[in-house]
């Protein structure tokens, strides 16, 4: 089925939720008019679903393909992302004294959600590619901004980030890739690197990767890690590409789904000759990770809002096409469209509810990264909150929908010619990747209420429970207290309940953005009686299914220590 | 990873839940004896470990091919279901008049379980074989049931199920395919079947395939529907396969999983050549399919407990060696196996909760089938109810344990090899096929409450609030208020209403259910000390949180249908 640029939806929730003309109002983003704002979502919309949806199905199909010449993507996709680069897409969010546009990276995220609603697998590689820009931006010399920024910033290259190795998943601290100095101030790249998306392809002419590496010396764990910029070909005299710069590609994973994104096997000086600069300082790695990764985050939260958003537009597009069955207690006889079938229904309202429950959290916490880049450091404190749930909550949403998206196919939904499958595939690794939603829950229960003392938290909920409904501040209210016993807790107790806690906390936010959202459509279009149904939906069902996760999210963690691990086996 | 059959807790449950002592009380049931129920269970665990399970990563990558002369299985799977026929395990449950060994339904069930833990795909070429037995059991002649039921009933002809057709997926009354008397007491058939598992395959010299169609002047609905016995091969003299019937395959489909178990589309009569038997009266088809499919969705909750339990297998196996970070809070610094860690220990201990609980309910469905057989009514009545619950819960714990499994593998759980991939894939459609999970919960909201006006549900929860733990006791107490909600509400609100009635109810049984088991596991074994805990985690966390379904399972349909169908677009 053909997609539809979710526009009236992403104006609203930027108006509602990210408040983008009070940011316009600023400076720095005094560009943001609401015309541009408008040009910009209704051209991204066309584009995406004119160039880039289409070639969804065969990316699954046919998917990227591990070559001796190194990755190769399927037909069509190469042009496709010249056209992007060509289009401007790329420099919505980026930097404009390297040929960037500078909008809110609200605005750039609303671009980026409608690419990948198109296709998700496509999308990972601009959205990796901000990820360096990030690192750049904050910690590469004036040198390597001028090198790298301006290729980047169009997208005229991509770049990568890579961190995993085969014996450290989410454990950076445990990494070996080598980076010994030549003498020049470049170091010399050993290791290898596995999960790394789109590390490798055919569809520019060079790829900026950013490597952690440990240099002679450097200490144990995550304070001996260095970050390294490593072209895949290094720049000549003009700043061309030009030597191969000794990164091959030892093999891609065969993946559940997103194949035509290749998760490439990375090794770095195979043969004594890959160069590195440091960016930042030396031991200054894990910082500069930070950078990218928080980003990335935001970025792997706006993933599971892009599937959501594909997988409720098939669904609904289905349901109102598929006769089946009359209405239960209803005079006729005659089949219905299952849209009219209350269960069927139920799904519906549930994919669309979460969806802008999702669509609002993820935002929101960008609209905070806006604010902190304009110097609100109370809204980079929300920031820091808010982003392992925009990542944890917004890619588990994401796969809910997508569940509920096969569901209402029927049988239809395990055959894979609809496309419900395929995206109820791609979604499973958003959880995964980035740092598993388990490692956001941690985060939040601990670095992200450690920061202040809870008090960032308390604050916000605080505030949830002034503007909400009685679901709501009961949900708020319970939160309070498990915040407060989360603060003295043991480490195990904290980590315990911190999946449940980050659900909770979750709903309570996207409920009060939804809840507002519903405020302010108070109009009689169709979108507006929709988002006040969905907004009633959401806090009458959705906010007191959150609350019966109070006991998880105070339960200790010593049921889980009762038993040994060789039990679990028994 | 190589697969461990669960045996100890297959025969705990047996002897807790189904209480199978008790049935082997029966004089239908004498031979049932302890001694055997162990043979039984360790000789097919045995049997599906070494001969199965190897072949289903094999099954996943090949897959079932359609050729000219019809489907081919992937290399080693005929010669495995000979050994599953001559190793008699085909006939556990299989009536003794026809060579069967006349065992408890739910020690058939153990074993069927076991085949399908070890491969899910080929496990179901059994499962509709079961579902053949049955309709012939029932409703046959006995010149019927002498021509087919030996073969059947060892395996050595599998049987199929065709109902949905393109226009009729869930609305049976929708059916087109035509039966036509011959004159001599048999019908030509013509019409096309989709769906049909296990439709073609090279492993048998004969399918049995059970049709619905519409004889002449049948009135409209499910009224004007009757059941025909159409093999692929019609018998001769002998009664051995001759002539081929002109049941012919027009494709099988391409799904996301089961890839050992192809779908076929059926094309029944194209060459006018296709004739079939009555299976019970002209017109009695609705009736006959019912005895089919309430045993089917018995054994399709089944496959939601086999995926569970594999899952859960390898998540452990991973889980205990994967070292990975150290244990926060804890004095070492050293990584420790990832089993250690909090959250990755709730998921596991979820996994096995989750798993025990699905195997509860279904086995406590199972033995209540048992119990109807010996003519014990109040079981009949609470087999009905049961019904629904085993297998709309039973296979949503499939997707959820088997969803917690890629979570536990991080980043390996989303590529294909570790075989966690597989599964989540592979069960997705135990939700859809056999009636959607939602036609489950309409079941149970609609004939299953009106049968007795809601008494066998009423008085399985007073059972359960007398038996129960504090939570226990407040879900059940919530459940008997909806309940009696329910029985007076409209058709539209009972519907809206039903899904998360299902699962709340669901939970008390299976709540109740484990708290039974871990009352009996008193002992000092690791498998008991388990068992406990996994009941007290459920207790704790899982029972609270069907609790906060309560306000979705009050809620009217009106929030629903404050929107057109149109505005889901909008």
């Amino acid at each position: 089925m053909s997609f539809t640029p979710a526009v009236t939806e992403q104006r609203f929730v930027l108006d509602h939720v990210a408040d983008i003309t009070e940011l316009a109002q600023q400076e720095k983003f005094a560009d943001a008019t609401p015309d541009l704002v408008d040009a910009v979502l209704e051209g991204a919309g066309a584009f995406a679903a004119g160039e880039w949806a289409p070639l969804d199905r065969l990316g699954d199909e046919v998917g990227a393909k591990w070559t001796e010449q190194g990755v190769v993507m399927p037909e069509g996709y190469g042009a496709a992302y010249q056209a992007y680069v060509e289009g401007g897409w790329g420099t919505i969010g980026s930097p404009p004294e390297f040929g960037g546009q500078g909008l809110p990276a609200v605005l750039s995220a609303a671009v980026l959600e409608t690419l990948g609603t198109a296709n998700a697998s496509f999308a990972l590689a601009p959205t990796l590619t901000v990820g360096a820009i990030e690192a750049l931006m904050h910690h590469g010399t004036p040198e390597q901004q001028a090198a790298y920024l301006p290729r980047l910033a169009t997208g005229e290259w991509t770049g990568t980030m890579n961190l995993t190795e085969p014996q450290a998943g989410s454990d950076v601290g445990a990494l070996k890739t080598k980076a010994e100095p030549v003498g020049d101030g470049t170091f010399r790249i050993t290791g290898t690197k596995i999960f790394i998306s789109f590390g490798d392809h055919d569809m520019t002419k060079n790829i900026v990767h950013l490597v952690l590496a440990r240099t002679p010396d450097a200490p144990a764990g995550t304070k001996g890690l260095s970050l390294f910029l490593v072209p895949k070909y290094r720049l000549d005299g003009d700043g061309n590409p030009g030597a191969f710069n000794d990164v091959t590609v030892a093999s891609i994973e065969h993946k559940m789904g997103l194949h035509a994104s290749p998760t490439c096997v990375l090794n770095f000086g195979d043969n004594g000759d890959c160069i590195g600069e440091l960016i930042g300082p030396e031991l200054g790695g894990i910082a500069a990770m930070f950078t990218m990764m928080n980003n990335a985050r935001l970025n792997v939260g706006l993933e599971g809002v892009q599937v959501a958003e594909r997988a409720t537009q098939r669904a609904v597009a289905f349901a109102r096409e598929r006769i089946q069955s009359a209405r239960a207690g209803a005079p006729s006889r005659e089949s219905v469209a299952i849209v009219e079938h209350p269960d069927v229904r139920r799904m519906l309202m549930r994919m669309k509810a979460q969806t802008m429950a999702a669509r609002a959290l993820v935002y929101y916490a960008f609209a905070q990264l806006d604010r902190a880049h304009l110097g609100d450091k109370d809204a980079k404190k929300l920031l820091d909150l808010l982003t392992p749930m925009a990542k944890g909550h917004g890619t588990d949403l994401g796969s809910e929908v997508t569940d509920l998206g096969i569901q209402v196919h029927g049988g239809m939904g395990f055959v894979e010619e609809t496309g419900a499958a395929q995206q109820y595939r791609d979604c499973r690794v958003f959880r995964i990747y980035e740092g598993t939603n388990g490692i956001q829950a941690a985060d939040l229960v601990g670095r992200k209420l450690s920061m202040d003392n809870g008090a960032t938290a308390l604050g916000l909920l605080e505030t949830i429970k002034g503007a909400g409904s009685a679901n709501l501040v009961a949900l708020a209210g319970a939160l309070e207290e498990i915040t407060t016993g989360l603060l003295g807790a043991e480490a195990d107790d904290r980590l315990a309940a911190s999946y449940p806690y980050m659900t909770m906390f979750s709903v309570a936010v996207s409920g009060w953005l939804l809840e507002k959202q519903a405020k302010a459509a108070s109009g009689d279009s169709e979108f507006e009686a929709m988002k006040r149904a969905a907004a009633a939906f959401y806090a009458e069902q959705i906010v007191p299914e959150a609350l019966g996760l109070k006991a998880a999210a105070s339960a200790k963690a010593d049921v889980l220590y009762s038993v040994s691990p060789e039990m679990f086996a028994a």
